[in-house]
């Protein structure tokens, strides 16, 4: 613990009372480029995840391969073969490995055939062939989601886009970029940073992530309080249909009232009605200030005041307001995540993490230290650190971002993403830890290490993990469908930011009701009438 | 002239050159309150319009009546009695007018029937009635929409959503309204006003319009620039289909990914595919300072390079960006609109709208005088005002606001509501003045008497109104499809923000690909087979 303490950190107040302001703490200037650069390093981190494959090939228990689709022939990779330079078509089955298993190692498929097509034209060509033939696809991106996604469930062919990964054009006076689906997330922050620009999304994966997926996912992250979902900021779409058909509807412009807005429904549809091929989007200027702060805070209670607070002084310039629990940075430091090292001399019950970005680096400060200043005398916090570099951002930033890596390193993780008023937000995790308390599964040698709560409070969004010695059914059980039932009971959502994919499609009528749910497989049906995109899951098998 | 300069704004910079930050000019708070009391009578001043009619019932010159409607009957009518209150039905010829004609006095329909649920339950009554009786069916809201698309085109039942006005709830913590499609806009904003929040959108028509209407024809307005798109800000939809089903999506989440996003369909889709009864919306956090800024200048290069250095100096706390240019200064002067009167000594060229909103009225303050400053100091403007209190911020607001209604008063006035790329925003103005004045159509006496070209920098977004003596096929011939034309030949949509309607469902092939025009028949034919809902329009007819 001690060499914790000895972090580069000013401390700039360590106990309730102590006044901020009169610390003059700023005195150098910290861009956003230094956020991007650590959280590269972060997303490295979650490189090896725990090592245990849930479900493997064939063996999901509630699903049958679809016998209406084709086996792959010899005859259908040679006509790939016609369209596709050697290169684009992956068939050795050590290489296929990548693409048949999932980030969180807990989903497999069997495929035999990856696709990297590099035009929109190659992938009008597969997915015509595919529809034509009744063959089965998985579009893939960067391969970093969390419900099965962008895995096979069989034998479907992975097309992938990483092939295509080029910026196509940028508006440097309207900042509308447009790029290949296969752009990772990253990538096209840094090229829009030499421009004075940022990526309005920001999430851990970013060093992996496509933009395409992303757009695919409907993915929040940790700017979505500030710039808002992809719903706001995604310009146009181009998207291949299963049927060929390109919709090119890449459009550079902000307003754009002509007919309906066709682009939203491929947003957050993993796959299932498309494939998004090329995306422009909305890119705001970037910040030239920024401000860290993290925060120990004793009650959820307090955690919603800070928020309410901030809302009121930060206002404007508030880019991120995190929080986590006792349990979150007891695995950080259990597990050592490089980088995030806690400046706080002791445990809380809760931490806040606080981001603002501006164009004015002494107003910001002011802003921030008036806020902090007020909680602290307030008593709503109980101790709380600023930045005073990029180096102590990026720590910072690491504590909260080595949150899933630690998870990870916990054992078998579930993990939810559920999003539900503020005010209940905390309650899920303590109704799921006293159920497992009370079930008699939870604690050292059972079947339940740890409860862990963290997540985006602007946002409502909770990310809740629960620990496991290994995934079984029995513990799956304890777990699933409590916090589905939970969070319907909420009024929340069963998946805030994650997806359906293949986890979660058969709980979505926790989330929406059977006319809505119908709807969508009319959708699905006019543009998907084969089921031949991403089949198996987002929709409910029933 | 010289009444004008006696204004009650004081008048910080006549001259090139000089330095605005030497005045102290902020001494007064100013609130975002005053700025909606002004903008409610800036509407009512609209009310008087110029009054000829272009079109009128049966005289659309491409359409015909659609025979598959039924025609309305006493049977028909008797149930509407049966379902709903006496107060809610009107048969009055007298009465329908109102709803008949739209606020442009352009459109005209023969609608015999208006009927006013006051519940979704009698909405879908009504819509699964005239769905399984082919009857076509209106749409509508406040009545203030600029193409058609709220007015019956021959005998449509109206359905007037005028008596379903309730605020369902409202979250304090999170700021998400839930409200009746048939809100005002204004009410609203007053609602949320009183708690600390506002609507993120701002338009004229405010004291009239209806949040349904709003968010069934995506309208942009003012605040875009800060609070960005509907498609981004409404959390969830109530949408009663044709054939009764209620789809129930009144979300109050930030983020819920589980499934298609079906209501953003039913964003701008103007009525074409169901009613939209209910609205959730996120209300940003009111700004407790506002700053309004009047700058005269040369040329539209120094608009444009205006704006790019309000996006990086004012930045976070930029709120609007508006423009206008000489010829709409003058119909203001000429036509004397209450409230809007010009502070700058001399005319300009182009004008600019600056307004910013934050949380910190010094740190704007300071913000803004800078920026001016700069502006000042480099020559990209000639002269400029900060307004001083409240009536000298409506005041300059009146100016803006005020050019529609001074356009309308100049003659028959053509309205086209274009976006493109912010470059080429202006030149559309000139070429169609160059255009009309080769055609020797454009001067005193003759064809067309004034082209005017104001609007939302900011969002790229042109307001170009030309106007004639009278609507004639002649001038329609001299503007259209030229105008189209040259959008589609700069990258833009024909329409920004007002919608297609019945004045250019017929062009949005300058704006949408075929295929694109193909699936959204498509989905048109699929959720309302029928084809009752909002006919004749939206969609091109072929």
């Amino acid at each position: 613990m001690a060499s914790r303490l000895q972090s580069p950190l000013r401390l700039v107040a360590r106990q309730a009372g102590t006044i901020l302001a009169r610390t003059p703490v700023w005195n150098r200037p910290v861009t956003w480029a230094t956020r991007v650069a650590f959280s590269t390093n972060a997303h490295h981190f979650f490189a090896a995840p725990h090592g245990k494959v849930a479900f493997t090939a064939g063996k999901y228990p509630h699903i049958e391969r679809n016998k209406d689709f084709k086996m792959l022939s010899e005859e259908d990779v040679t006509y790939f073969k016609s369209i596709l330079a050697p290169s684009s078509i992956t068939q050795d089955s050590e290489d296929l490995e990548t693409f048949n298993i999932d980030w969180l190692n807990k989903y497999r498929g069997q495929s035999k055939l990856v696709l990297k097509p590099s035009s929109t034209e190659q992938v009008s060509k597969i997915l015509k062939y595919c529809n034509d033939h009744k063959l089965a696809v998985v579009p893939q991106g960067g391969n970093t989601g969390l419900v099965g996604g962008g895995v096979p469930v069989f034998d479907e062919i992975v097309v992938s886009m990483s092939n295509m990964n080029t910026v196509r054009s940028f508006d440097s006076v309207s900042g509308a970029l447009v790029c290949d689906a296969g752009c990772i997330l990253e990538v096209l922050d840094k090229y829009l940073e030499e421009r004075g620009y940022l990526m309005p999304l920001d999430l851990g994966a970013k060093g992996s992530c496509h933009i395409g997926g992303n757009v695919s996912t409907n993915a929040g992250g940790l700017r979505l309080l500030r710039y808002g979902s992809l719903h706001g900021t995604v310009l146009g779409l181009e998207v291949v249909l299963p049927d060929g058909t390109v919709l090119d509807n890449l459009s550079t412009l902000r307003k754009d009232n002509t007919g309906y807005d066709l682009k939203q429904l491929f947003i957050g549809a993993e796959g299932t009605l498309g494939m998004v091929t090329g995306v422009s989007i909305l890119a705001p200027k970037r910040p030239k200030a920024i401000n860290v702060a993290l925060l120990g805070l004793d009650t959820f209670d307090q955690v919603q005041a800070a928020f309410m607070r901030s809302k009121n002084e930060l206002s404007e310039i508030l880019s991120a307001f995190e929080f986590w629990d006792k349990a979150a940075i007891k695995l950080v430091k259990e597990h050592l995540v490089a980088g995030a090292n806690d400046p706080l001399e002791s445990l809380h019950n809760f931490y806040v993490l606080i981001e603002t970005s501006g164009s004015n680096k002494e107003h910001d400060d002011e802003k921030l230290n008036t806020y902090l200043e007020s909680l602290m005398v307030d008593e709503v916090i109980q101790d709380g650190v600023v930045a005073q570099d990029t180096t102590q951002i990026q720590n910072l930033w690491a504590i909260r971002e080595g949150i899933p890596e630690a998870c990870s390193k916990a054992g078998a993780v579930y993990k939810y993403d559920i999003s539900m008023p503020v005010p209940v937000l905390y309650q899920a995790v303590e109704d799921m830890r006293a159920r497992l308390v009370q079930s008699d599964a939870y604690g050292d040698g059972k079947l339940f290490t740890s409860v862990i709560g963290y997540g985006h409070v602007g946002d409502g969004n909770l990310h809740l993990n629960v620990a496991a010695e290994e995934f079984t059914a029995e513990a799956t059980g304890l777990i699933e469908p409590f916090i589905f039932e939970w969070t319907a009971g909420h009024s929340g959502s069963i998946s805030a930011e994650h997806g359906l994919g293949i986890s979660k499609n058969n709980f979505l009528h926790y989330s929406k009701s059977a006319s809505m749910i119908e709807l969508m497989k009319r959708f699905k049906k006019m543009l998907d009438p084969n089921g031949i995109m991403n089949p198996y899951k987002y929709l409910p098998d029933k």
